[in-house]
């Protein structure tokens, strides 16, 4: 096995990195909401997800490329390769837990008909083949030849790190020898209109210690904002603020456009911070970030306001029922913010990939593992559910792809000791280089429950740091060791540092607040106001028609001064902790849709129970209304 | 002349139609909003249109398909040729009344490059000829075909009733000939995926009392909604909903999908109730009407709430921003609104018909004449101004086709005597039949002032009927006759009915109240909860940026109790009354998006003077913010 074994990002030699990645294969989740989730991938979703690319004809796409099958034409989308890919790196982090041996053998078969497509040159697209062949490289902006390298080299790298094997790897490195062969200073310029080279590259990098990978990545990345543009978008008009084409990246100030390419370029610009100094480029993070949490992101964290472009909305443009709030951009905000982390340290970052995490990255996946949401709505009039599949396909092995890696992103370590990111239950076991290990046992009830149990298993020697995040909700939260407070600062939105010499056996307690939370909306987010969302620790709640068989949900209000109840139902949806309030019913069926009386809509008609579930959960009981947001009235 | 020389519709005949047309030809429009913009329309904005259509090559097209020009191929949207002959139909209309020789000899020779690209079978689309001749019909869902026909059959009789020459109506029933002996029952079933041809034939009918015409247009709106569909839409996988192909047209009851061609299908649709008994088409064009009226309309009368597809929304679904409301929607639901009216004669319609041309049809058009909207949004944050032609231009010659029309819209008869839809300063004559002619001057300042004088110039013999509409909002309008009161029900909502036996030098007088008005949206409508708009009379107002130095009209609220006041601005956007109340700046600046404590921001942080204009009129001094919703705080 390769160094790089079962680690899902390589930052152990990135110089400005703050954290250092705990391998997936050092962690073990047991958990009620993440653990049963990832079961359902590795043992199901992802040889489902293969055979669905085969029965779509996206397998036979590689077959008809290496000769191996007479197919007339490329089937499907031109960017389809991406979804073969997405699928096997999601098997590549399986494959670090164990797989049976008749997926491995799907896998491996998947990858020798990728590799047999390989052309001479290193070239790999199926859909620029034979009759198509003359146009590579010729529509960037729309048809994703980069993007679907970018997939390859991550799903390779994946692979590597979970087998040892070279098969896939191979083919990635043939790849990006063509790309720096091709493209880059001197050569031609170009880049992308959907980003996901850039991280790919430079993860590949950070796997071969090649500069010139990350070199190129850079070289994209600087492509973009060019005047004229390197990659004009001639046959749809679109605006270079879709593909992020309207400003060099390290001018941008506002995330615009397509949701996924943003998120997928401020990932590799966090890339490539990582990897050097680039004030300018950090700046431009910085100011991205804010926009994006400040003016542009759902409470669920997901990302995306407009159907139109799948794109970013105007600043406060966040409308409910017409969210986009695709899967595949609150993933690239995991990734995102996961990096940013790495890079900073500061837990708004760890907060903002917990939320998406819980509200609109798993909200994507059903109970059963066999449904997809591409759009995460936050209100529903009835009839949005789930699809298995999709034409464009990205979401679902992107999902896959992200729970799988899941472990990769709860624990981090640095030159003073471990950092705990999220709470998960089960363990870890953490290698601090000459101090040893730190190994410990995860109990917790969360997100359920606010208590948090630490116990070392292992202990390094002399004096370590375990910092446990305070979520920015978690204001009466409360540590102890060994049944003793703690000694330390706990500020909510903060990494609270224990240091101290740790014996095993040593017992790290932390208590955080799950009273149920109003959350209330910027006031320029006009179809928020006079609304709350409910929130009880990291989850966001909905009101759904299911639980509300005598009031329409459309119709429900909670008056401000309501008592908000919380109780575990471990029958419910996988065993859900749910809200319960005394609400109203308000009259919301006055015939005029213009009136110059004031509506008497908002007055309660009567007082009828309001239960709410976590947002993730919804439409898993039929495509009934939704309601994220709820009157206060 | 043709004896239906001046007539927009030739619904005398019609026996269904309650009203019958008064021709253009004998009404005068004298007044400040209309007859300005009709002067501007004929006098200018034709030639404009038509050396627009020559620039972009959608007369080369023409050329090129009679092979007068040697030209490689088709330029621009395949329905281009439809643009030119909206703009030709303006014409028509422009000629009842008078051009300039030099345009009428423009006017023509463009006839003559139609007429000379004509197929010998009939066909005439200058798209699908040559290279593409094999693609007739074979996309009718987006190409568009029969649409084309609808507006060059329309715009051949308009030229046809301005000239009494039948150079274009020739062409025109030579295309109808060829639709006929292609389509219809035994023959080809199809239709097309934007309706238009349905009204066009329909009013074919009408002026040849050839009743395979409207059999056909009749066949079109039947192949709606078959499964499986006659206009499958292959290519862009778009839901049938998208082109009104859901549902049998009887069987709709909710208005979806591209709100143009929603608004063409119910239009059509009337015109056949108009011409015979359809109880289950009538039935279905009243809930598609409470449904469109109660559910899906802006207060501006715009219509079509989303950009993707152009589209109606879900119900209550109306976002101020981003509303499309395309201007050739609301003209749509002007069409359908004068045919609803013509069958019923219920003022509900001519008051829909009324707010939509005020407040979004000549919104699209820049007080200039040389610039257009495309979309009509209720709020601007900036940056969005009137262009003066599109790639894909269908709004600029609606809206010159519809304005130069208008005269067509403001009168009606029936066997009683004569209805006055809208008020507008001018003169009608109109012919009662046997009672001779009622010919009166209409001396008002409305929209900006409620008296509206009338004198009769010469009276019809025997008890003849003035009927007077009663808007709706005109709560205590009053009604006198010669100085006293008229003696009958002024009701709003409803046309005031005078019988008497009349003389020349009568007086009637309409005084409606035209105190402003704070209109406020079904609770439904979240983004507008807690949000009034301003209207006076018919208008429809806005806070616009250009008006505002000292405060964004993002933050400028009104408070519930403040008074407001009206005045006319003679100087100001050519002539408009203006609302001003003392408002109060908001704080709309707090950092977070959300968060848990009560936002202050909506409190008051000061009071500002509160300017409001017609909404028609922005954008005409820079593209700056306007909002039409203003908090009540």
């Amino acid at each position: 096995m390769s160094k790089t074994s079962g680690v899902l990002m390589d930052l152990g030699r990135s110089p400005h990195a703050r954290l250092r990645p705990v391998p997936l294969t050092a962690v073990e989740f047991a958990d009620g909401v993440w653990a049963p989730r990832r079961a359902t991938i590795r043992e199901e979703t992802i040889r489902e997800q293969l055979v669905q690319c085969e029965k779509t004809g996206r397998i036979d796409n590689f077959r008809r490329a290496s000769g191996r099958r007479e197919i007339a034409d490329h089937q499907g989308l031109v960017f389809n390769d991406s979804d073969v890919y997405k699928a096997l790196e999601a098997a590549g982090y399986a494959l670090m837990e164990g797989v049976s041996p008749e997926l491995e053998e799907l896998i491996e078969a998947v990858i020798d008909e990728i590799a047999a497509a390989q052309q001479p040159d290193g070239y790999l697209n199926t859909a620029f083949m034979f009759n198509r062949a003359s146009a590579r490289y010729t529509n960037l902006t729309q048809e994703h030849e980069f993007y679907c390298y970018g997939h390859m080299i991550q799903a390779a790298i994946a692979h590597r790190r979970g087998t040892g094997r070279d098969t896939f790897f191979d083919v990635a490195i043939r790849v990006a020898e063509h790309l720096v062969a091709t493209f880059g200073p001197g050569k031609r310029d170009a880049t992308d209109g959907h980003e996901e080279i850039e991280m790919a590259l430079a993860e590949l990098y950070r796997e071969t210690d090649e500069r010139k990978y990350l070199d190129l990545a850079i070289d994209f990345l600087d492509q973009r904002g060019k005047n004229p543009s390197v990659i004009p978008d001639r046959p749809r008009r679109r605006e270079r603020e879709y593909y992020q084409d309207h400003l060099p990246v390290r001018e941008q100030s506002e995330v615009v456009g397509h949701a996924v390419r943003a998120m997928y370029m401020t990932t590799g610009m966090t890339d490539v911070i990582l990897e050097g100094e680039d004030a300018a480029m950090e700046a431009a993070l910085h100011r991205l970030w804010d926009n994006t949490y400040s003016r542009k992101a759902y409470v669920t964290g997901a990302l995306g306001a407009r159907y139109e472009g799948e794109a970013f909305g105007d600043n406060y443009e966040l409308p409910n029922e017409r969210a986009y709030a695709e899967t595949c951009a609150a993933i690239g905000a995991v990734f995102w913010n996961w990096r940013m982390l790495a890079r900073y340290g500061d837990a708004k970052y760890a907060d903002a990939m917990e939320t998406a995490l819980f509200n609109s990255v798993i909200s994507g996946i059903s109970l059963d593992g066999q449904g997809y949401f591409y759009m995460n709505p936050l209100a529903s009039p009835g009839g949005y559910a789930r699809d298995s599949w999709f034409e464009c396909s990205c979401c679902p092995p992107n999902v896959a792809r992200l729970l799988m890696s899941l472990p990769g992103y709860a624990y981090s370590t640095d030159d003073d000791g471990l950092w705990v990111h999220l709470y998960v239950s089960g363990s870890v076991a953490a290698d601090l280089g000459e101090r040893g290990r730190l190994a410990m046992s995860v109990d917790t009830e969360y997100p359920w429950d606010g208590a948090i149990r630490l116990k070392l298993a292992e202990a390094p020697g002399g004096p370590t740091t375990l910092a446990l995040r305070i979520p920015a909700w978690a204001d009466t939260a409360e540590l102890l060791v060994n049944g003793e407070p703690a000694g330390v600062e706990v500020v909510p939105g903060s990494y609270a540092r224990i240091t101290r010499e740790w014996a095993a056996g040593d017992a790290v307690s932390l208590e955080l607040p799950m009273r149920a939370r109003r959350v209330r909306s910027h006031p320029r987010v006009l179809n928020n106001r006079g609304h709350v969302a409910l929130a009880r620790g990291p989850i966001v709640y909905c009101v759904e028609e299911a639980d509300h068989a005598d009031v329409d949900v459309y119709d429900l209000g909670l008056p401000p001064d309501a008592t908000i109840a919380s109780h575990h139902e471990a029958d419910l949806l996988g065993g859900v902790t749910v809200l319960e309030a005394e609400g109203v019913e308000l009259n919301g069926k006055p015939t005029n849709l213009y009136q110059e009386q004031p509506f008497a809509a908002l007055g309660a008609t009567g007082s009828t129970p309001l239960k709410a579930i976590p947002y993730f959960v919804w439409a898993n009981r039929g495509a009934g209304k939704m309601r994220v947001w709820i009157p206060e009235a």
